[in-house]
């Protein structure tokens, strides 16, 4: 059995933590290989003489970190793929059980900007988003993973911006933030806007904060309890969840092709509407101009009504032109637009921001002013330095041409594949993902299995519908961010191969 | 008349942002003197032949920053002290009239850790607080601020660690991050709360927020609505304003000398109780060992019952020897542990931080994880890194030091001052200010409003007060933290001026 001298450990240091890093060391190095059954806690705490508790502390870390895997009823398992020392640095939350990621909505998470893991095989669903770890290894294949390979980061420039930030600004660390965020950053996001959207709003109207969901939160709570808001199905279902947290009920709108159906508006209660117009998640449906005159329409019938524009995606455009945002595109200063530096810069700086109309951030100011802002003030000063400096707009294109590209090279292999036998694609112009509506005889939680035991992560549209989907429509979600070339080809013959049987009688029908 | 060719501005650049920017070159360069009364908006607008909104704009960015003010009535002037270029690149949030110091109880405002601001002369709290700006500065002495000279923070550590995480931890920025926060920040807090507060904890009972106030809210919600929330007075006030955004009722408990009444706990309702026992806010009052043992027997006489322990400043002691938190003394698993580092590290910094109960973090994963973290991979990688090599240890020490020296200063400049015939002054062992008990035929309000026409920022304890407080008691809290050597004499001779004639009475009386 595995023995190590607890009473070897550092000064101060705690057992659980000694006992955590030697059995961590030994899968590292492949001492403990992979599906080593692990000796039971009470055994392990009787052969080492310490307490149950210690060893249950190192053994939930070693699960938490995804090194040791806990099998119902039958103990502990050194994890596969856990003993090539690949994860040197890279331990944790690579889609673990207690991941938002795979918590919730996948893809959903991190204001729609997280890769979603699973436990297992998938765990390492995160890495993969990140576009190396994992790159070329089968059985990682992220289907869900919603942001692009660090390499397109330009680590450089941001370290170096920081890095002045810090000894140029060093006395803006200490300044008092005001609630909405550093007045820096607020004219950067301001003059962007202005420039690359042709939205005209003063500083003093945003709201910077530290992620989407932290900014729905605040809103929902001014909104206040009783307030209704109309989310779309399928549509960003996380805003239920914030709903509740805030005493606000939820009416869920049906979409057809040109968006958010307002005939239901029509006829049912709400206050507020939430819409992506510019790209609706995840169906990728671009709101129709008529639709959007509907929409505007239905809030300028009652004073009382707002609309929050989530333009999340907006950037990542690959063809057409974007219509002009709804916030410009009404007059009566009652839309709400929201927006997010997660998805297009890095998913874990979390830094968002809102632009208010003039009633609610009078109101926002009297009612949340208390609250500080959440985003340290060292990491807006960097990104409005970033934004001013042109890098930001440099970044999108970057990305933006990264993007067509693999959009491009998934359609064509998508084509090219024996899917297209039994599958038609439908590919947004904005966005990193497209839909393969497939004629298959599984059900939907039938081939996500398949794909899961094929080692992929995959996502379903009816995952995220709240309405029940007809049997017979099978859509998958196909995110292409984390699909690079080298894994493009296996991916596809991956997932063709979930839906063999299918293809075969297809082409006997065929033959 | 002020003239500028909007036509000069750069391409897409807004109008009034190009106005906005050539008012304040000629504020900061001195063109446009302190006082200087602005045009109208109309008038200026009409004569730059452009529409009222962009002037409009304009000045609200330039007051907003404190280069202008705006007087009722009688229109724009350019701020005093703003044209000798010192705010150079420090434009924004010192103690703007939007920032919530000011909104809210002062010094209590960024989780009790921001300087208090206030609007006109005082407004330059913030960069007072920052130790330098005005350092000397007779008009900008504050007592409320409630942090350190930046001279004191390891800049050249932090900038070397974050560096040294985006070079060689770049893959972490595009991890997925676990809910309540990296594995490696919570496994450092841990070992940190083992070694230095001997708690044990697993790292997966600590959740990692974007400040104080974040984690209160959530927590908040997790107890859900009707729950009652008993909370100092005076105390963190701050705390039934969260209450009631999360539909959370509260009862304010009335302290004595020993600590919260647990008298009045045991004839009033609650569910929860928020405690500060290591140093209650803002007087400063250790809770008696006694009284630690009548609030857990409160605790364990209901097993639905929660303690929140608020150990925010408890890092900074100068004198006697912490007893055991309560978290320690707990048996029960029901004490809620809370804690900071924006007020030991950098105000900015939004990083805080509790330990749950397993119970309520199961519940919290439950409920709350599909919540991303708030706190961006990269300041959490960096901290943990900076507690991990013992920087943490190290900085803590080091502000001992400074505030020990500070406080004796303060101490004895006070008592060798000639307030020391009209007043007695309570210096706790914890924290870093001071009360003074004055005996004055003053009001309170009379006291704060006599300083700020010295320039001075004060706060009287009753303004922490919720009850009424006697109208014959007057005590004034004594932030000693940001008045620096330089600045405690002029300081201590200033507030004795605001008593002059209390001083004079008790001499005659001696005499």
């Amino acid at each position: 059995m595995i023995t190590y001298d607890l009473d070897r450990r550092a000064p101060h240091q705690p057992k659980y933590e000694y006992l955590y890093r030697c059995i961590r060391r030994d899968v590292r190095t492949g001492a403990l290989p992979a599906g080593t059954r692990l000796p039971s806690r009470r055994t392990l705490a009787a052969h080492l003489t310490t307490s149950v508790s210690t060893v249950e502390h190192a053994y939930e870390l070693l699960v938490s970190e995804g090194y040791v895997v806990a099998r119902a009823g039958s103990g502990f398992y050194v994890a596969p793929n856990r003993s090539q020392g690949v994860f040197e640095g890279t331990g944790d939350g690579l889609g673990r059980d207690d991941d938002p990621a795979s918590a919730d909505a996948p893809g959903d998470a991190g204001g729609k900007h997280v890769a979603a893991g699973s436990p297992g095989p998938g765990r390492a669903a995160g890495a993969a988003a990140g576009g190396h770890a994992f790159a070329g290894e089968p059985d990682h294949i992220d289907f869900r993973a919603n942001w692009c390979s660090m390499d397109l980061f330009p680590a450089e420039t941001w370290a170096r911006i920081m890095r002045k930030t810090l000894s140029d600004r060093n006395e803006a660390l200490f300044r008092t933030v005001p609630f909405n965020g550093l007045a820096e950053l607020r004219r950067a996001i301001a003059a962007y806007l202005y420039e690359f959207k042709g939205m005209r709003c003063s500083p003093d109207r945003i709201v910077v904060g530290a992620g989407t969901e932290y900014l729905y939160g605040r809103l929902l709570q001014l909104f206040g309890p009783g307030t209704i808001i109309a989310i779309g199905d399928p549509g960003y279902k996380k805003l239920a969840q914030v709903s509740r947290h805030a005493g606000i009920l939820w009416n869920y709108v049906p979409l057809d092709g040109e968006g958010l159906s307002t005939g239901f508006l029509r006829q049912n209660p709400a206050d507020v509407v939430h819409a992506s117009p510019a790209n609706a998640f995840p169906t990728g449906i671009v709101m129709s101009a008529a639709r959007r005159h509907e929409l505007l329409d239905w809030l300028h019938a009652d004073p009382s009504r707002f609309l929050i524009e989530d333009d999340y995606d907006s950037e990542l455009r690959f063809a057409g032109h974007a219509l002009p945002s709804l916030f410009t595109q009404d007059d009566s200063d009652r839309v709400i637009y929201l927006n997010t530096f997660s998805k297009t810069l890095v998913p874990s700086l979390r830094i968002s921001y809102m632009v208010l109309p003039e009633t609610l951030m009078d109101l926002y100011r009297s009612q949340m002013s208390f609250y500080s802002c959440t985003v340290s003030s060292f990491e807006q000063l960097a990104l409005a330095e970033f934004i001013s400096q042109g890098h930001f707009e440099r970044h999108i294109n970057r990305l933006t041409r990264y993007y067509r590209r693999q959009r491009a090279a998934m359609v064509d292999a998508l084509a090219a594949s024996d899917l297209a036998r039994i599958a038609t694609f439908q590919v947004p112009d904005v966005g990193t993902h497209l839909i393969a509506s497939v004629r298959t005889r599984m059900s939907d939680e039938t081939v996500k299995r398949a794909a899961r035991r094929r080692s992929m992560n995959l996502a379903m549209l009816s995952d995220y519908y709240v309405r029940p989907v007809a049997r017979d429509v099978h859509r998958i979600v196909i995110n292409f961010a984390s699909i690079g070339p080298d894994q493009l080809d296996l991916a596809v013959g991956l997932l063709a191969d979930v839906f063999r049987d299918d293809i075969d009688r297809a082409s006997r029908a065929g033959a």
